[in-house]
């Protein structure tokens, strides 16, 4: 199934949430609109569309979804915005980064810049619960991604640690637009706690395909170089899983050992870590581990009332198994 | 007068906010917490000071303002994290910077992490006005920042540029100080916008005082190096007085149009350029144009009740332009 088709009933108001992104590009402040314009357009507006959906079940008002909605894809961005700055990422989505077309010091105030205005949409939805939980999940997001920088190139890591890394980095945004869906919709806290619970679960899942993809996606599809976290010495569960099967003679141990190996040679080991990843049983195993999550995301939303939104997010869930980028 | 004899009466608020910003530093995560520990320790609190100072005419109510005196304070740091990471710095008050102790990567997370707590901290008050200034703010001080990077090393910027882009990155958060404390001791509409007035021109005031301490001040005294600005090509007003004074032979001209010079003869330029602010009447002239703004803070405060607190913002505008640091 398509993104597309499984949005419908969302559609339109992902149609006003674009409307209010492209209002935040136009800014007095030639050298700014050119960089906001680039980064704004584009994506895939799931979490919007999981804040629209989460807020079926009970009060939907768009006067405060809508900046809510707003406010998640625009966190979203900006946090991408400082992630490429950091792995220095040449290409996202096909496209230049920011960092590589305005350099990494204005990449770091435009992401700043967005972080602020994701704060000034929060606001708009008048609820302090939804401020105090964008506020928090940034701090989750970014103290998440700082682990992930003490963790590089270290081998000696928990699967314990990794999916808590990536509940940090991910999962927590997913969950701040399942949960302040269902805030600003009145729901009752059973029912927050559900869709929130739906939330981390699925962005779990949605990363651990991502880091599958890593391996098994074409740049054409990923819209970036394939292997960019074992470049980055980021261990996916992909990575861990190689290890584990292949414990003599790994080229993810030999990359992590060596973090300072010639470029050439470096290039040879992910490519080798990626043909065994594609010949082993480690894609089906990642896909199982992500269709474990989207289960436990699925259950979750049991406690709610049957509807067409549940039955969305229901889809929403095989497609983050299923997705090619 | 000493700065610490000033604020006698907001002494003991002054150190609530210090054990706030020791809660912040306590995370589950040593190395976040080490770096938590290194920046937020030190600082002359004078926004947070001006923040209570502010809310003394009228409803003093500290559970309100101490959140948004540790906000302010944490706002202020994280954006000097930034700032030093995108200006390569390495000392800032006396101390190595984030980035040259953990890298520029990581200090953009700790930025980030910062920025995220301050909002938390501002989200406290219960107030969404307060609120939407502290994003607000961010917005301004980022753009400021960003406006700065497009006039790196460009000799042809008026005064006005000048005034707008420190009204921006400084005067912003000092107003911000100044107008949350007057919003949340619910101060009638008149003298929020009078306290705001005073914040925004002792912030340009303190700012042309900085620029002018990079040229007569001591690495001792400012906690960095001398001639900062010129070396990140920062057009400042010290160094558009000298280049009015002296349209030939000039080394911030000869500088700005050859930013790639080699180190040592780029050396050589500030060190004239220093010299010759010393020498000249650059320095006094700078000294006037901060006293008026000072004494424009000042004429804001005219409105409101004659009081312990008036008198103890008056005393902050003078030191504003006697500091040595």
């Amino acid at each position: 199934m398509e993104l597309k088709a499984i949005y419908q009933s969302v559609e339109q108001d992902l149609a006003e949430v674009e409307s209010q992104i492209r209002t935040v590009t136009e800014v007095d402040f030639p050298g700014l609109a050119e960089m906001l314009k680039h980064i704004l357009l584009g994506g895939k507006a799931i979490r919007p569309a999981l804040t629209f959906l989460s807020a079926r079940f009970y009060k939907y008002n768009l006067d405060l979804l809508l900046p809510m909605a707003t406010s998640v894809e625009l966190l979203h961005t900006s946090t991408l915005v400082h992630d490429d700055a950091i792995d220095k990422s040449a290409v996202r989505r096909g496209r230049p980064t920011v960092n590589s077309l305005w350099g990494e010091d204005r990449a770091i105030l435009l992401g700043d810049y967005l972080f602020a205005k994701s704060g000034e949409f929060a606001a708009l939805t008048g609820n302090l619960r939804v401020v105090r939980l964008f506020a928090r999940t940034l701090q989750i997001i970014s103290s998440g991604e700082m682990q992930q920088t003490f963790d590089a190139f270290r081998l000696e890591q928990s699967r314990e640690q990794y999916f808590e890394r990536i509940a940090r980095k991910t999962a927590s945004l997913f969950s701040m637009s399942t949960e302040s869906g269902a805030i600003l919709s009145q729901a009752p806290e059973e029912s927050i706690q559900a869709l929130k619970g739906y939330g981390t679960n699925l962005g779990i899942a949605f990363q651990v395909v991502d880091d599958l993809l890593d391996f098994i996606g074409t740049e054409g599809e990923l819209g970036k170089p394939v292997g960019s976290d074992l470049a980055q010495g980021t261990l996916t569960l992909p990575a861990m899983l190689l290890l584990e099967r292949y414990p003599e003679d790994n080229p993810v141990r030999e990359l992590f050992n060596n973090p300072d190996m010639p470029e050439a040679a470096r290039q040879e080991k992910i490519k080798r870590a990626i043909e065994m990843v594609g010949s082993s049983s480690v894609g089906p195993e990642c896909y199982e581990v992500a269709s474990d999550y989207c289960a436990k995301a699925r259950r979750e939303l049991g406690s709610l009332p049957a509807s067409p939104a549940r039955k969305t997010l229901l889809e929403i869930a095989d497609f983050v198994v299923s997705r090619k980028n």
